[in-house]
């Protein structure tokens, strides 16, 4: 393509980094009830979402954060029958969830029916399991959802939420948690998208906190390569009602059915290591 | 520090896609018989050194990168002398080797005068061993200096070089892997950074064919994170002079006597592992 083409540049004021990519033109842009979506076509990376000025995902790379936002924690819990997604609006979660066959059902829920309605436009792919039988698609308040959950009725919660400022900053403090808890079944398990391990230790240790302080009992902190977000270099943070979070599935992980790009039962152990400047700041 | 200040982008022709840091003011610049090199000071990475528009490191994330340039090739070989470092003139990658109390002699030789003058200055923390009576610094052709080393009289060879363009592009081809190995003792490593595992695999693949077209045995791709590169996630290639690259001296690793951030034995596991689209890509 033509090096002319523009580039679409986030500049992190956290961070003090910037990612971005080459496009070509605006496909696509509305502003919904909650926040500004837009859709551009880049050179490379196929297409782009960009939510108030940060980018969400891209074709191309998007499968590093979507099969580690679900696979490593399903293979995790013993046996995961209802999960629930908060926030995933582009469906992309939801997607490699409902790939697990054990699955008996997937509710997904984000605030913003704009958020789908633009991924089943420009990201078809990842949509392509929202007639599943098995998924419930609900435009709700998450924070709101989670707290009116029946009681031990989940066996896993991924919080696939945008940063911890503005729509999604409810996502991240001991009230949510405790509403988390609560509607887990014992052994179940929160996962939730926990920004660069290079920046935001802090804000991954103070995420720990407050899933302790509403009493989770176990925590492991994964990382994995996402080119799209700040630093290149991302992280989930899980945590378990009870009991620890060691090992996981790792015959059910090898010898699962269905194809992933990134994950595999060799990459989820890879995952689980921390860096020695990780283990200190997190503390072991 | 001030959202106003400027930022400094780097736009990846080859991958479409972009890295830039925020900075504050330029510290130095200087035209070198080959290179336009300037330093940049940033408002969260430390300082910036960026060659021919190209960014080389910042102080912040580089210890990523040094770090897994050298300790996996040098706890990978069974007993490790000599060592030979092509580029790298920050000196960080030989701060690192000369970690290794064992390495009896270590040669640094980059093309270029004024990127080490300019590391002495403003990343002095990579110089801190460029007085060790082990070491050597040479300014000079790193491809010469390769055809004319003494035929297997170097254990481990690490070309630490910008990118496969411009004055690097020969450090590329089989020639020059015909130079490393017949410099090589038996069982010596050749170890090159090999651009990104997302968008460079054909790279690599060729770097890997190249190698094995110039007699080495057995390779292997190691992946990791680094902020400042092209999507975030770089990758070094090791090559071996006969016989097999399985494993490496975990006890030693494990047991290792100097400090590291990124690196240790359960890391260097983690970064032969080799996500499924990658696998796929260079045949398992």
């Amino acid at each position: 393509m033509s090096s002319e083409a523009p580039w679409y540049h986030e500049n992190f004021e956290i961070t003090g980094s910037s990612i971005g990519f080459r496009i070509t033109k605006k496909l696509d842009e509305v502003q919904s009830e909650f926040q500004k979506i837009e859709i551009f076509q880049t050179t490379d990376w196929g297409n782009l979402m960009v939510i108030d000025g940060a980018i969400m995902l891209t074709t191309r790379d998007n499968f590093l954060y979507h099969e580690m936002m679900s696979h490593p924690t399903l293979f995790t819990h013993s046996n995961p029958k209802r999960v629930v997604i908060i926030g995933g609006g582009d469906c992309g979660t939801l997607r490699e969830v409902l790939k697990h066959r054990d699955v008996e059902s997937a509710t997904q829920c984000d605030i913003d029916e704009q958020v789908t309605r633009m991924a089943e436009k420009y990201f078809p792919e990842l949509c392509e399991s929202n007639g599943d039988p098995r998924a419930e698609l609900l435009f709700d308040d998450g924070i709101a959802y989670m707290k009116n959950c029946p009681a031990e009725s989940v066996d896993v919660v991924i919080v696939d939420s945008t940063d911890p400022v503005g729509p999604a900053e409810g996502l991240f403090n001991q009230a949510f948690y405790a509403s988390c808890l609560k509607a887990l079944r014992p052994g179940g398990i929160l996962v939730q998208q926990s920004e660069s391990p290079l920046t935001h230790l802090g804000l991954i240790r103070s995420m720990r906190n407050a899933m302790k302080g509403a009493g989770f009992t176990a925590f492991r902190t994964l990382t994995f390569p996402q080119p799209c977000y700040p630093t290149g270099w991302w992280s989930c943070t899980m945590a378990r009602k009870g009991g620890e979070l060691d090992g996981f599935r790792e015959r059910g992980a090898g010898s699962k059915t269905f194809a992933t790009k990134y994950y595999s039962a060799e990459i989820h152990k890879s995952a689980l290591v921390q860096p020695p400047f990780v283990a200190d700041a997190l503390g072991g």
